[in-house]
């Protein structure tokens, strides 16, 4: 794989400081050529389970050869580790946090070192802005084709986060909301997949909190504003909303709190 | 009209969560050269009426060839079409909601067709995000040169919200607020020439509210600090504003909220 | 020196409204091949003091030759001057209102001038958008070579605001908060080199509010999740935070508040 021009940012940085303004000022420094998309800047700080379901939902959507640079980053300035990754179509560059932990579980890594060269850093590094001093340099010599192996020595274990994995019996699905959107929109770690695959063509009964629901529908559309309707979601997996209206809200639900989906009747 | 690499993004979708980083990905999966040019995402959820009022305040200042991509889209996986729109110098892309209803009322249409073309969408189209899966790719490959007649069948009929067009007599102007923005100014329907036509240079009175003024300023300084005033905005409309203060909050004023200008005295 | 095609963007528009999104049509329509920054538009609006502080913060991290533009203009449309600036490495283009004053502590003014050419401004001069009207399309011509001296007559003074300066003695320095970022951050004005020349390896206290603290961390993982620190942050000062917390939340710290630094014992 050659790397191309295009860096992407994820960070817990915020819009309203200059963080990322800085950031791109020292890409551009290296790669004048390099294309800087922003994913998003306002997860909320410190959130590196939320940066991690966020990276992962949209990393594969770029050409083959994207840079991807995660930033949220809490201990900063500590002994965690700065890494870069490289797999079949992309790289990421971010600190060894756990920040990789879901593209790891779709991504095989082809090679992963830790950024030790301080070749590749700017020439001073501060313990509080490693975004500046080692994250951003790095992507931007990364795009230019510098090979991973000048950047530090190889590793073989990477830090990963608990990632909540649904339980499904016989009878019922197990599941979480693992992240809200800016809509109020309840996303589940319940896959499509694993949904059919359990339900075996069964009615069923998706609770959450005190409401339920019976169907889920195609398209936010298919009900009445205000109503409750469960949807595929375009991350891919079970989500539960309010069309025209702000499920997290109305419902109180909070990241990491219960669903439970209970089949019914014969399976067929 | 040759298309150019510039493509503009109206949508609602916010930058808290990744759905504009990920439309932002698949263009550039399909044409790396594309300049993506964000105009806001900060527009209220499914708020139609902001979305039209602000895509055509803008796109005007965009080069000719610019394409402009608006996924306000309330309807999304519902029968509403989605449709590609060429006027004389500019493509739009957006669900035909209602959203280019201010845009054509300038613009004049060379060609509209409704996207049924699944050629040039992404492989798999869910039911909630169009945005990503036929906006985005669409608008690429139209920065690539790509014909709108290939991408489905000419359209004559668009969809149009109601507009709000003020109301005139020979005494006074009766107009709404039909925008606020975010230093609190109110944004009218009256437009600088309506104004000027109407009032034929006697004195005026504009009332907002329970507040009263008689001039209109050239400028926001013209005033002391908290002061209200009238001004022929950016927005080449009558825009009332307080210098260093907030309109909106201080005079408890919502969008749809009337504004009178009676005229007094002799016609010159 | 010469310009390249780099040019950022530091305003207090937001980016609710379309006036970044209007902007940045300008500059494409004038120089299709700029590439645009944003630094930050998230400035309280009109804290020229904030974007002072911001702009000079980030404009030194990107290439020579990059030309900054400034937008915090309480003024416009009044008596105040729209002004472009070369220094030895870089182009800066704001209103005349002190803006740049802490740029210019640092920067060496080779040429500035008073913007006054209209055949470089937009054919239509609003009172209340020159972001638009003035400082974007001078921006992109100067991004395409065109001289400052084309633009306007030289100047040779330009407006300061008041920069605190701390207020160092044998026994203790008093300093001021000048900056909170979004963490909850408080940056005060006293630099590292300050803070060791006047402490000559003695023991301290520094004072914020009724909190003490005895020394300063090098990572703001040195200490427990909701302990106070000292740090000479990412921005060069000595900054107050809080591990994994909000200090001007929980201090309820205000910008221009003090901070007393005592120093204790002998010196060295």
């Amino acid at each position: 794989m050659n790397p191309n021009n295009i860096i992407t940012l994820t960070t817990d940085f915020g819009t309203t400081d200059i963080f990322v303004g800085v950031m791109k000022g020292v890409i551009l420094s290296i790669n004048p050529d390099a294309k800087i998309i922003d994913i998003t800047h306002d997860i909320e700080p410190q959130d590196i389970y939320a940066g991690a379901f966020l990276l992962n939902s949209a990393y594969s959507y770029f050409p083959p050869g994207t840079i991807h640079v995660g930033v949220i980053d809490p201990g900063v300035g500590s002994v965690r580790r700065a890494i870069a990754v490289a797999t079949e179509q992309y790289y990421f560059v971010a600190p060894d946090n756990g920040l990789l932990s879901y593209v790891l579980c779709k991504e095989i890594v082809k090679s992963a070192v830790n950024l030790t060269n301080p070749k590749y850093f700017l020439p001073q590094v501060s313990n509080t802005f490693h975004g500046r001093d080692i994250f951003a340099p790095v992507a931007a010599h990364i795009s230019r084709g510098v090979s991973l192996n000048l950047l530090g020595e190889q590793i073989t274990n990477i830090a990963q986060i608990p990632i909540s994995i649904p339980d499904a019996s016989e009878t019922e699905i197990i599941g979480q909301i693992i992240y809200i959107d800016r809509f109020g929109n309840l996303i589940t770690n319940v896959s499509h997949e694993l949904f059919e695959s359990a339900r075996k063509k069964r009615n069923f009964i998706i609770f959450v909190k005190d409401r339920q629901m019976r169907r889920i529908c195609l398209a936010y559309a298919e009900v009445s504003a205000g109503e409750l309707l469960g949807i595929f979601s375009s991350f891919g997996n079970l989500e539960i909303a309010i069309n025209a209206g702000n499920a997290a809200e109305i419902l109180k639900v909070k990241r990491g709190d219960a669903i439970k989906i209970r089949f019914q009747g014969v399976i067929k």
